[in-house]
């Protein structure tokens, strides 16, 4: 090639030191703030020889929280996910209007490990079995008209990661898989931004009669969760700021619904949240229906059975419907889950470790895996025997409170229990198994302990399928993996009651950093840890501010940023592309 | 609604003051330069009642550019397109390979008409069928899965304009429609740019033989127009800039290669250009097969036939194929012709005020349109008449000079004629015809006129299908109209030849302003007007200029310029979506 240009040159340099110019140059961008946790490995590949295979299924928050984390380069990786990006779903209801661009959310696999001193391969393709006996899955290219069918092929591995994530559940609602759409995906969000566009174009002809443009501007949304409920202020929003004016013959004809068939919206956050949230959609006229099932979707009416009162079917004439309520599971993980003996579960089950129940060297995280709390009465006689040091019958309060800062690590509902309970101690518990009697001495027997914790598992919760859980999850099984061989020699986790030693690491443990919903107009509603809500403005730049700091590169960061100001200045476009 | 907050209130007041606001805004960011001609019409609606119906058919170059200068208020007008936008075609290119993003090069049309003082409606249809004698169109809107079937319409015309543009002509050549990809529409960009990436993802699976990678990583594009040309330019760019890096394994056995039938790209550029590029090209891999003629497409591969060396016929293993040759005629302008009798022709022939001949009150513009020229030799026994004042039977110079003016206006060829034989005045003309003889007093028959204006006609010349033609078409068309009352009392165009009087307006004339090709690697040519070439950086910055100054808004203007710098600091995307 010639000689550089000076632009050549310029543009080189951005290349390759992205990290420190970048740095420089978008700090401002991003300064209305949060913690911006952001660094990327660069060091030497490290010559390590009989290097272990881990695959990966999956590039979404799971899988790619891994493989962003992992650094120990004993082990090879090959990601397999037929899709090639990581997306930060929780903005996916902002891209279904356009406030935030599809590609701006999504930043290639390939550029995330690019640059990792552990060997990370990647293939675009699906798995279609698993074959845990002989450590196997079995992959299949997608197919495309121009390059000539699919590919089939194997994969052996050493351990495998599930990070595949779910699907959408639509309790066998007939009608829903034809006619509604889904929010799952990065096209669900565009091809919900085209239907909306197509909705009022087709109302807008000549020839159709006011019935008939009231169905096609009828929106439904199926589930008040936080998708549901964002969708509908994302649409709102869109409707009143940008297609009211672009569309001034129609735009009163636009109607709303939200169709939940609990009690309320957004019914795992505070309830000032949902009452607020409630108000506020009726004063700008977005119909919530609570209490109303969905029972069948045909292609232009919903019906629904009202819960409330005895059970009427009523049918709703519509123009477009979104279901986003709870998740499914993936084809392949059910054929997975009857091959290992969980036939009847819906996710795969894991130990807290997030090992798969059944089979070796498998973990699984996300939205696909829910952990398997181990209950502490199963446990029990264990336990005692192993808190009973003195092997006497009885433990000691002393005896006790040695054991117990394994017995909390190991089934942490115990600490939740006196948390709720709002005890001090372990002496507390035990003094009410007793019945309040003075304090010291006190022994228990192996019934009277059963009494002290038979309460304890009734703490047991399941994690939410969220991208919180399933990135924390990825953190935690890549800090295992690096230090694997470490932990390997010196176990760091608790004791092992029914066992001998230790386990090798602490298990899995969820920190609930908040949630926001986004409920238009420039109001979120945010839940904090320690039940601290705020509502309003100011949570809403709160908002803008993590959900920059969480982006996954610096890239989708400055394009994230820069279309919240492009959509500030110039609205949202509403060509049908 | 509640009381506007401080956001509310900073949001409104930049949709509402767009224009002054945006100016200052955004004025920095097109400091590279131009000639930023914008102006936004926001006159108050006038008083007529009885209005004119005119149907545009299309949203294009030419329908659009109509639609924006079009301020008389005696029209209403109705738009009826299957695309409810405007796209900036010429960036079409850098699209494919995402340096710009589609949605920056589109704008709906709805916000293009918004503010005019012109009733305009839009609907998002095709038009099927057009019914010249009764002044009618047949439309149905697009079908879609949820908005069950088509729905079908007519409407009526005062005026029809046709800007319907072209579609892709195959020459007939078997297996194109099915195996090729095409880069006329935003769509056909889009799906272009996820078969890149689809090629390079299938390629770097395992189990596949190096032969068939490197068959998979073949790009081959057939037509070494300004189209094929800076298509290759922006993929070799894409691969080297950006996908090397991710895929370092197969990096090497990607290759570019365009057909072209013709012995030269860009034939109808400066040889100069044609040189560079050529050389450029072959400097950097692009490999370049002139004279090679695509005779059939199959599936995995691409017959040529060599029409350099005897016609032999070869076949080239292909993994994604681009078509840019020529444009053809879409299928119910091929109904319209044979209504109106041009059943032979590929384009609708008007005359030089755009005027489709054969029916009233019809227009034809853009790519669809062809401008049928007068020959002088047709009329040139009325032109004889007309300027013979004194009927004498000869015409003195002096006559004929008066005459001129009229005769330069309606043939514009024979200025065309003067310039190219770099005669200063009609003098030299008659003088050539008269065999050099003393130039005063000469006088002419009609037989040594004809010999005069002989060799005329031979300097028409058919417009390039280009969004300038069409641009122009449009702006002037739009120009008729709004002056249409005015000039139906003073007439100010050419006198008519064969009938009485003078036309209404001038006839059309195109201007041109100039061509770029971009080459890749920030390198740009230009061919502007006075045969002034230039080649390199500096025309590379003449074309971001131009290109930013010529959107249709300046919404889109600040898009395209924010992808510009996006992509120069973080490089192109390459998630497949």
């Amino acid at each position: 090639m010639s000689t550089l240009t000076f632009f050549e040159r310029l543009s080189k340099t951005f290349h390759d030191h992205r990290s420190h110019l970048k740095l420089v140059l978008l700090c401002s961008a991003v300064s209305g703030g949060g913690i911006l946790a952001y660094g990327e490995l660069a060091p030497s590949e490290a010559a390590v020889t009989d290097k272990k295979k881990v695959v990966v299924l999956g590039t979404g928050w799971a899988a790619t929280s891994f493989m962003k984390n992992l650094n120990n380069p004993r082990y090879e990786v090959q990601v397999v996910s037929p899709r090639n990006y990581f997306a930060f779903t929780p903005l996916l209801p902002s891209v279904t209007c356009g406030t935030v661009e599809a590609r701006s959310i999504v930043e290639p696999v390939r550029n995330i490990f690019r640059k990792k001193k552990v060997n990370v391969q990647f293939n675009e393709a699906e798995c279609y079995k698993i074959d845990a006996e002989n450590k196997k899955i079995y992959c299949r290219s997608k197919g495309n008209n121009n390059l000539n069918g699919k590919e089939e092929y194997e994969v052996d591995y050493d351990y495998l990661i599930i990070g595949v994530g779910a699907t959408v559940n639509t309790f066998n609602t007939p009608g829903v898989v034809e006619n509604c759409h889904f929010l799952k995906e990065v096209e669900d969000a565009q091809k919900i931004r085209r239907t909306v566009i197509d909705c009022f174009e087709r109302a807008n002809l000549p020839d159709i009669s006011e019935e008939e443009k009231k169905r096609i501007l009828h929106f439904a949304i199926v589930g008040g969760g936080p998708t549901g409920v964002e969708f509908a202020a994302a649409l709102h929003d869109f409707v009143k700021d940008d297609l009211a004016r672009l569309y001034p013959g129609i735009k009163d004809l636009v109607k709303i619904t939200l169709l939940e068939a609990g009690g309320h919206l957004l019914s795992m956050f505070d309830k000032r949240i949902t009452a607020f949230a409630e108000d506020k959609f009726q004063r700008e006229g977005i119909d919530v229906k609570t209490g109303s099932m969905v029972v069948k979707v045909s292609e232009k009416e919903i019906s629904t059975k009202d819960l409330k009162n005895g059970g009427e079917i009523k049918t709703i004439p519509y123009g477009m419907a979104v279901w986003s309520t709870g998740i499914g599971t993936r084809p392949f993980i059910r054929d997975f889950l009857s091959q290992i003996g969980q036939a009847s579960r819906r996710a795969v089950a894991t130990d807290e470790w997030l090992r798969v129940e059944g089979c070796n060297n498998v973990y699984a995280l996300g939205d696909c895996a829910t952990i398997n709390q181990r209950k502490v009465m199963e446990d029990i006689a264990a336990i005692f025997k192993k808190a009973d040091k003195s092997s006497s019958g009885t433990l000691t309060v002393k005896e006790f409170q040695e054991a117990m800062h394994d017995i909390c690590e190991r089934y942490p509902q115990v600490e939740l229990y006196l948390k709720s309970k709002q005890m001090r101690n372990i002496a507390d518990l035990l003094s009410e198994a007793k019945g309040d009697v003075k304090k010291e001495p006190i022994e228990l027997n192996i019934e009277e302990l059963k009494t002290a914790l038979s309460k304890v598992d009734s703490q047991m919760k399941f994690l939410p399928a969220t991208a919180q859980v399933a990135s924390q999850q990825g953190i935690y099984l890549a800090k295992c993996f690096n230090r694997m061989e470490e932990c390997e020699k010196n176990p760091e986790g608790p004791l092992r009651f029914r066992g001998e030693g230790r386990h090798r690491f602490k298990p899995f443990r969820y920190k609930h950093l908040g949630q926001f919903a986004p409920l238009g107009g420039e109001q979120t509603a945010a839940q904090l840890p320690g039940d601290w809500v705020s509502i309003g403005h100011s949570s809403q730049w709160l908002w803008y501010s993590v959900y920059a700091s969480k982006q996954v590169s610096w890239r989708t960061r400055a394009l994230v940023v820069t279309d919240w100001s492009r959509r500030f200045i110039f609205g949202r476009d509403s060509s049908r592309i």
